[in-house]
């Protein structure tokens, strides 16, 4: 059977877009001689669609856009024939709890051939899918049966179904193992519509999933990736087939709408065996999650390669979705600002990017001539002004009130947000996109100005801890020298106070990085964390991160007023992450 | 049996305060007398903890809380027969997809005497809890069954299980219903432990199920709520008891750490006959909302008191649970600041009050009047300055970049700007808690500066129309003009250029607000909307209600960076609301 794998990138609740970029899919992979075409999990709605699901109008559009669908492949169907399989919501059957399910349709010269549902609906990280959807094994039997195409029993499971074992806090999350429910029922093809969000590492997690799976049970998979960035999800589009033995016999190129037609042999292996994968991928997550942080920090290429380009797709999404084609940034002379300035060109091109030096008193000489050098060096529109000025002004403005008082945070504060009031002014009169600079540590720990450097539209590199940063920083210096030596080799400053370094308040960003991993990634508690490093050598004491955890709980508050932050780890600042503003470290025993 | 009633108001994730409130109660309503103590779901952990939850060092910390809270009851319980329940987090059974469960614990002489689990578990609108929670009928059936405390068969239901006829958007949510398990077990009394967020109408609607269900299946039933604010959420405390005919027996004072030991006699009634309050109650909640609305904007005294009282709950505990003792804001002479400051006023004290008034190129005199008006009334701190001189520098600062384009939104946000980095700048420097004034209609169409007047920790009025606003600051009024009458009498205006009316930009309050609500509550598509709004008799066009939707969508990325809006209506602009930032609005037919 040929079957194209027609990665592509909606927009969610664009209705006419995405019914356009899968229509014109259609015709054309029908005119290259495919038997099938399979598309993401909601690639009609795109997806998350969060609350958008909540509308009863939804279902409205949905079944308009299915009616055109049924159309246009009935028309082409007629002809030889001719399937398509696509992501959408239908329905629910009466007697649901939830009025819509997470449905693959099957068309065919028939019209609508089949509607099944997504049997497993997860809720945990970013996901909230229970909101939405009734599981598989709330609805009626027919909706999760295997589907014959032609002469052929697919399976068709989506995204979720294939990580049923799946365990969290050392519980397995679901009962259900929806891949080994239709290998009994006899399916000779398994597909599964995805839109399985980029975080590092897990495109090789993913392959190494599906491959067990089909050597398991000896059968081909299918696997169709949504494409593209929304809001923080970044999708890498990787999409490919394996054969009944796990073999790859094709792939898309990831973060990239490209085509792939493959002529698949639909048989069952007879005699197939469990392989040993099954009982590793039951480990934990968090597994996945250090080896991931480690590859970044210890400069594995292919890792930040895969970074770089999810990251570049993240700006180029928002910006292309949300209708910027320029975007804006306040430059330092630091590390944070210079990796986020290369990233927005290589998103945008470089005569869409305007960087903005805006000195103030504490500036350094050399940070006002690093900034100047990357923007040179990298051919980038430069421009500036001292805001000495200003903040003489606004200070004389406020000496009545602060008579008397020592200079600090208040002082300092007012110069960050000096900057972004500039920036902003900048942003609403040219209509360029704000990006914020600030990364996973800084945020963190909350060493950054809520309404001042935590302005912007988008926080390209807010998941990546400052040690990533620099890897990411070296990364992009691979070839040629993008970002000036001396900004990655001097000592890091936010140059709000005389002589400032970062690291005369919080521990050396290597020691810094690894307790916020056991913090933020790992959720454990002091104790813990202290256990966790003890074992893996690191020097560090239980009062330093007791005072790191401090930071952590008190910067939510800014978090919670923060834009959205691109989202490259297991475990990034954002919708996978939902603490409470108003709480107490929980420690009952110090 | 003597039954205490203790509505405590726990601060999340304070393991050490909340087990002492506990104790504490658990001692003084011993002495009273009391046979038998109830706390609020959650209550030893506070509600809700979000992704504290996923936390694994939660279950020592809560196992640690029970052994000391045990030990109490123990004491206690060895002179007479007394008995404490308390909602708590415990451990799931081995086999459960979840570690933890949301748990009533029962404690006696015997120490934990029983264990009971939350069967119906919400996750629509505010409430998340598949994130976190297992449901009863996922776990062994001894973690729903009822528990015998002296010779009395108890049923024991948390929150949501009394709420088992919710319907959302058409659709029955639960299959099961917990009260009728319980009774048909043979209970002879049912206790419910809850944590309920107030919204406008909910309290009767609450009274009202109770008494009903008590009616229907004869048996008397124990209410108890948790007490206090929680970032956005809002708990009355509305504890109370109803007898097998459903009258009310005993009640707390709502919004009040009150106390309420009651006798009530443990009989079920026989021949008892499903009241006809079932089926109405299936009816949607959006009748409740719509009722609401009604009320406040209809100047109905009770539920605007019970707004008022839930408004100044939501500051004073933020304040207080965050250690502010002061707040801040900035006072323009509208409506909106206007009332922000009273309801200030009357969570913190006058003293703890301070305004600030910062007049710009555009601001008329009689605002600056007003502004100073309202201050003198009612004897608030009042000081401020212009900000002219300000603007100009940033205009100059500017100029360079700026020249030849006219003046629009982004000098008008100057203004807004400048004003906040400079309330900005006083919040730091003498840890005064900076309010944002904005109201819902506002925040709705995106008429507020991002980084401007939206900055604050807190949004006291970010859930009232700007209908309901005026009706808030007429009741405000209601004993003395606290709030001047030309602030209510004038046309509001945010003053941002000259001569300007909020109207000239937007259609009049009345219809704009009564179109929000089809839009935000009602999730309504526009032609949905216009349905609903003709045969209510609102004059209105598709145009125009097309024209709000477009702007609803396009201030998502600004309410996204917005701080926490205290929750007081039935679909709040926060964690209840969650839409894409990226998106289209969905409408295949236009």
């Amino acid at each position: 059977m040929k079957i194209a794998l027609a990665n592509i990138n909606p927009i969610v609740g664009d209705f006419h877009g995405n019914l356009e970029l899968v229509t014109d899919a259609v015709s054309k992979f029908y005119q290259e001689g495919a038997d099938l075409i399979v598309f993401p999990e909601l690639a009609l709605v795109g997806y998350p669609p969060q609350d958008l699901l909540l509308r009863p109008s939804i279902l409205n559009f949905s079944n308009l856009q299915l009616e055109v669908l049924a159309k246009h492949v009935q028309d082409l169907a007629s002809k030889r024939d001719f399937h398509v399989i696509v992501g959408t919501v239908c329905e629910s059957p009466e007697g649901s709890a939830t009025s819509i399910v997470n449905a693959a349709v099957v068309l065919s010269a028939e019209g609508i051939l089949a509607k099944r549902a997504k049997s497993l609906i997860p809720h945990y990280d970013v996901f909230n899918e229970r909101r939405y959807f009734a599981s598989g094994s709330e609805l009626p039997k027919e909706w999760t049966a295997p589907v014959k195409l032609g002469n052929t029993m697919v399976g068709i499971l989506i995204c979720e179904d294939s990580w049923h074992d799946t365990v969290k806090y050392g519980r397995e999350l679901y009962q259900e193992n929806p891949t080994q429910r239709l290998a009994h029922a006899g399916c000779e093809l398994l597909i599964n519509l995805s839109a399985s969000p980029f975080q590092t590492g897990k495109k090789s997690l993913r392959r190494q999933l599906i491959a067990n799976a089909a050597e398991s049970y000896g059968m081909p998979i299918v696997y169709v990736n949504q494409l593209g960035a929304q809001d923080e999800l970044i999708f890498d589009g990787d999409s490919f087939a394996v054969n009944g033995s796990g073999e790859l016999i094709g792939e898309v190129e990831s973060f990239t709408r490209s085509e792939c037609v493959l002529d698949i042999e639909c048989i069952r292996k007879e005699g197939a065996q469990k392989s040993k994968y099954m009982e590793q991928a039951q480990e934990q997550d968090a597994d996945v999650s250090r080896t991931a942080r480690f590859q970044l920090v210890s400069g594995d290429e292919g890792a930040l390669a895969e970074v770089h380009q999810a990251i570049v797709t993240g700006i180029r999404d928002y910006a292309a979705k949300n209708r910027f084609s320029r975007a804006l940034l306040g430059l330092s002379g630091g590390i944070d600002s210079a990796v986020v300035a290369c990233l927005a060109v290589d998103a945008l091109g470089v005569e869409n990017v305007l960087v903005f030096s805006m000195p103030g008193k504490f500036s350094s000489s050399h940070s006002i001539d690093d900034a100047e050098a990357l923007a040179k060096t990298n051919g980038i529109p430069y421009k500036g002004f001292s805001i000495k000025f200003l903040q003489s002004t606004v200070e004389l403005s406020l000496k009545p009130y602060f008579e008397g008082t020592e200079r600090g945070i208040a002082e300092e504060n007012i110069q960050a947000r000096l900057r972004s009031l500039s920036l902003m002014a900048i942003s609403n009169k040219f209509a360029h996109m704000l990006l914020a600079t600030g990364n996973k540590s800084e945020l963190a720990v909350g060493h950054s100005t809520l309404y001042g450097d935590m302005c912007g539209a988008l926080a390209p590199i807010g998941d990546l801890y400052k040690t990533e940063v620099y890897a990411l920083a070296r990364y992009l210096n691979r070839n040629s020298e993008r970002i000036p030596q001396n900004i990655i080799d001097k000592p890091p400053s936010a140059e709000l106070r005389p002589d400032q370094k970062d690291e005369d308040l919080l521990p050396p960003y290597d020691v810094l990085d690894k307790v916020l991993h056991c913090l933020v990634e790992e959720d454990h508690s002091v104790a813990e964390a202290l256990d966790v490093l003890k074992a893996s050598g690191v020097e560090v004491s239980k009062e330093l991160i007791a005072e790191v955890e401090q930071m952590v709980w008190c910067a939510e508050y800014k978090r919670k007023q923060f834009g959205p932050i691109l989202r490259v780890s297991q475990k990034a600042f954002g919708i996978g992450r939902r603490y409470p503003l108003t709480t107490r470290i929980p420690d009952f025993l110090s």
